[in-house]
């Protein structure tokens, strides 16, 4: 490993307290809407209740910074630490992913409590001034926190899509941004050849985003929008989920075993299909991109276009250099306009996530981190796909060209569509 | 059918609206110690959220008595025949049993609403006048929610004994009373012969419980008391739960692959056996009646100790005469003292559903009552057995020597335990 | 007890001889159209191989008789009795039941060459003459193996039926007979009162049909024949499978998961209905009476028909005094033609077994034979219905008035049909 | 696509006719030490019976190449289409995949005619003349038909596993070359850069060796032999199966779901560990490459051990120039003895099959074949493994650098073991 892969990129405090309290207050606003029971009922083993994420993400501070950095930190409830671990074997045993649901209590204002509480031992760290790993930490947090918040928020549409009561979790939440037109996509080409992708480790980002590499590209191109509505509409209408031959076996396994026949929370009404949104059931729009989808069935639209998906190195290549601008990104960190490769792209970032081709695996000379946060990402390295540019509800600042978000192929429940690729 | 069998008892309405009043009030005071978040969390497909209860024993009486016998009801949601009809086909489809658990909405509060309307409704056809037939619903309506009450603790029992935090529902709450020494059992002896059970028809009854009719029982004897938690412990040392001849053969297999070694609630503590209750984690009461356990446990105890379990038909001859004094139970309706066949039982009523032996099965000439009513009981008699004598959580005026409780034999989760009888 | 029902029939030896040679014979010739692998392959869980029938049946006669009463008697292969041990726990651990199809090895031929050491071994014994209690137990194994040789053919049927060629098995194979014509049935009455029913211990019986004992019996009427496949016709074309009032609820439960719309084995040909049999697939006899229904079905039936299923003791009782004339019946043992209470009923014996509406449970002072085939019938009594009359299937010899075979009421792969009682 | 890419290698008709008649000899050969039952059995859904590889790989010639290119060829049995249709979609419904356990007709006999039948019709084929893509798709059939004969091997193999009687398929079946000595591995380095991988399309191969193409390689360097049982032993003596930071978590669900502690086949005995083969149950050879273990295991022994596993462009970079001198190897087919980057290697032919850490997925610009062959392997490109190398079991003249084996990382079955890898 050299040297540059290695080093850390340790957070300015003052700049930290802003951003910790930012996040942690947003973390709040987005159950505002929530009643406790919302808040409390997991509607999959997949999802968790939007309760036991709040009091998950304080759990993460206060195992991974405040018990081994702030001295003489007092535990909120020693079994918060059964409860609201999530995957972390080195940190003890836990309940079960599917037995989340049922923590009725602690209450959510208890939760509440426990929040704060977490709240003034990392204010106390800071102000007391803190190792420059605890900072690290402190920031790790703070995207961790981020991930669960857009989870937060698929998971709740996911429970009220299960109600016949179709409930809105609130009005205006933000949208995908609409195709530019009508027209058939463009495909800008590229080059290939040998390029470099991964994260350079100037700011943050979690350890599978890196060691930065070199890949070799074969001469590919990318289609300048995401698919629409409309164009899973033809699919659809052309019988796609009916014919074996678009898909890949374990996809047409699933298909016939779940009853697949269109997106996830699409249905059909009396003029048209709607779809099951944070705004409650709404109508279809046709220009925008179609989300809920698994990658199974992103790979059979592709084949049935006679195109594919992207790898995710293209897509990071393509990537480089256009400016962040999602509904929710961070303004302050917005780069100039694309003016390198990927000049024409449209909705790169934060509308819906992109399925690629790219299996979640480990990077050239990848190592975990050390200690507890190395179950992070590492060991989910195996049976999932790579998903790339953010969606609309990805929290702003928590996009990057090099991110890498990962699900299985069957999974639907994210925000998550595709862009076409071919070779060249 | 005889005329007698056929003939019902029709409430007389200012007692009716009493007996209404109290019931429905009854019902929101068991969900006052709630949250909203427990009480609409379903920890198992067998049990419903207490919301759920609230709203499902509104509907029985919007359905069954307020659409067709008020003049001009405005039903409250029309969603909510979906939502929280049971299991009556003959009323249309319904959300999936498991399913209930996802209804975050409607909100508590909403389903409060629900009942108050309901309650205007039958206090409007109450006051002007109503058919004899839409007595009889209102008060078969009661009784209905009172089955429902003692479900809605037994199941918010099993949510909070899934929490590891283990919290009490509140205390104090009534508990089964215990054996009037710790001597063994004495087994009072019955002549058999043939002689009659089932309801008379004077006073309310379900249709299950008659007609009234003949049995031809042998000579028998039954224990004066019910097994207690000392004589389960006993069990359990003697390696009953790892010993296959001692068990029904699909009780074996229940045994294996759920790892049964002791009821349902036990747990190891420090200092011997804990149990979880509506009062929290508790230490077991050795001279209290063995509770929570399956027909399965409580016909291998029976095998065990060299008895067996009793049959219904025994059971009701048996308790006949006897006054009936649980905790919950109605001191308005108190029979005098035993003087007949069953002087000298004890803990017959109000302390622990008792197994039996016996199916839950028609008796002679028995028919389902006439229009969806008819759903209530007839369809369930396959695969369950009965339950006698009530228990601590059953409701005041729930109980009667004729009433029929049913469970399959697996069901862990009721207030349930055992008495032993004897062939003579 | 009383001495009357204790005291057992011990069959004399020249006879039992004959009987355990012809049963043996018998066994070998059922195998005989089989090529090994049909006679190893498992369909389901619920059957076993015909190879595994041979050699289980053999198992249980070297393990309950030869290794307790003869002297000097050497095992065919001390890993038999785990391969063949059914379900006797107190012999020891065994293959786990739905494994039973893995074993290829011993080959058919080393199961015949396992046939014939044991029946050397049973021939010594009997010319040794030998301990009344294990002449009792080869008979009991000869009425084993009889219920094995029926099993043998049902689940060779299940077999072929999985299969999309559809073999016979051979033909001409035994067939129900006809209904005496095709009009309506006609109810024969019977008056009730008590009657007495179970085996009066003169000749084999299983221990489950006794103690004789005394039953009140209301008064009832039976059908004089059994339910025919045209009126079941008439059933499905009412649409019986599709309406859940006509159903109790887990056999509605089962309709809708397992898509029942007509008999097992029935199947739509060109010209009407067509049912796999033993003679291969075959166009639906009207005439015949109908089977391969479960209990499940059977109900819904009489439920539709507005009559029920008859009880056990209303069946025995109106079976006295029949003459047994199944197809395989035995005729050395006829009665004189019947004369009795059941002058005028039809196809009680060896057409179908007929499913009654009572739960296979103990009779009065039922006790378990002693050691290890005490595990014979009792734990089974949970969760199972009677059956009554035997089928055409039914080895001869096999049939009595008081024999109580048991199924589960989802089970439908026997010969199960029906006939129609009600209440008078 | 390029024009290198799509030509194909069009096979001698005389040097094909010799090569048919050897792979159908050697099927035949290989069911001879079998029973009828032994090819009848399925003993998990992922395996099949001998009996049904025998006609499936019939029914691909009669398929694929008689019915399109034999004019005149009459089917031997229209219905087969159904019973040994693998996975073609687009050739129609078939037998699912777990039900074919219970095809005991046609019997092993009338398989043998139905491959003469073939047999004779591919004879006549070849004696007319055939289109150049006919006998491209018989060389098609031909290693279709050697790798069912290793699936034959590997199902007999579990089968026999399953039998608590652990026979043998026969002795002596070839082993995995054992260790050159007990020394470490010796890692000899591989310089990386942009190197070529893939079949050239001089002579067969299956459409997912190809197209050939550029892959940049970093610096690694490749164990010297694979690893072996004695090394295995350590690794589950330092509690390797008891230690969740050591797995993927997919891996560690499915050691704790189905209680892994050692590769499929060992056992403890009472010398050491003995491990199910072909030869019957023998003593663990510590010196022999660990074999039968998931990817998931050898991906925890990859990184108990400090190290990786190889991805399949280093392995097959490292492999090229090695002869190929497996146990089954075509010897006809030698290359002279390694002189390029992998002199030093050991057993990378023949031995076990080395899982990689490669995904399953296509080439730069893979494109299926046409028709229906097309569904050969693409369409598992989704959830597998690439494994390489070739087995002790593999036929002769099957194994190739470029040969892309794959399976999903829990499967056990395979002679499957790993060779390490690590960054330099």
């Amino acid at each position: 490993m050299d040297a540059a892969s290695e080093a850390r990129f340790t957070p300015e405090p003052s700049r930290l307290d802003s951003q910790y309290r930012a996040v942690r207050r947003k973390s709040l606003e987005l159950v505002e809407p929530l009643s406790d029971a919302d808040a409390t009922v997991q509607s999959m083993p997949d999802a968790s209740p939007a309760k036991w994420h709040l009091a998950h993400t304080s759990w993460f501070f206060e195992t991974m910074v405040l018990q081994p950095y702030l001295h003489g930190y007092r535990v909120f409830d020693v079994r918060y630490n059964y409860l609201f671990n999530s995957y972390y074997d080195s940190v003890g045993a836990r309940q079960p992913r599917p037995q989340r649901g049922v923590l009725t209590r602690p209450t959510l204002d208890v939760v509440r409590a426990y929040r704060a509480h977490v709240d003034d031992g990392i204010a106390a760290l800071l102000r007391a001034g803190s190792a420059a790993r605890a900072l690290e930490l402190i920031e790790l947090g703070c995207h961790h926190e981020q991930q669960h918040q857009e989870l937060l928020l698929t998971d709740i549409l996911h429970l009220f899509a299960q109600n016949p009561l179709q409930p809105a979790y609130k009005a205006p939440e933000p949208l995908p941004t609409q195709a530019a037109s009508g027209a058939a996509p463009q495909f800008l080409r590229f080059d290939g050849g040998i390029v470099e992708i991964g994260h350079d480790r100037r700011g943050f980002a979690f350890d599978s985003e890196g060691p930065r590499h070199r890949v070799l590209l074969e001469p590919f191109a990318l289609a300048d929008r995401l698919v629409t509505n409309r164009e899973w509409m033809d699919f659809i209408d052309d019988g796609a989920y009916r014919n074996p031959l678009l898909w890949l076996s374990d996809g047409w396994a699933r298909v016939q075993a779940q009853a697949w026949t269109m997106p996830l929370y699409w249905q059909h009404g009396e003029d048209g299909y709607r779809s099951m949104s944070l705004r409650g059931a709404q109508a279809v729009d046709p220009a925008a991109p179609v989300t809920h989808i698994s990658a199974y069935e992103a790979d059979a639209y592709a084949r049935w276009a006679g195109k594919r998906l992207p790898g995710e190195a293209e897509w990071e290549h393509a990537a480089d250099g256009i400016a962040i601008s999602g509904n929710f990104a961070d303004s302050g960190r917005l780069r100039p306009k694309p003016v390198g490769p990927g000049s024409g792209l449209q909705q790169m970032f934060g509308d819906v996530w992109e399925w690629t081709r790219s299996p979640f695996a480990p990077y050239p000379r990848f190592k975990p981190a050390a200690g507890a946060v190395g179950e992070y990402n590492g060991k989910f390295m195996s049976g999932q796909l790579v998903l790339r540019g953010g969606s609309c509800v990805t929290p702003a600042g928590h996009i990057r060209a090099s991110y890498r978000n990962f699900f299985p192929p069957e999974a639907r429940w994210q925000f998550s569509g595709l862009r076409l690729a071919e070779d060249l």
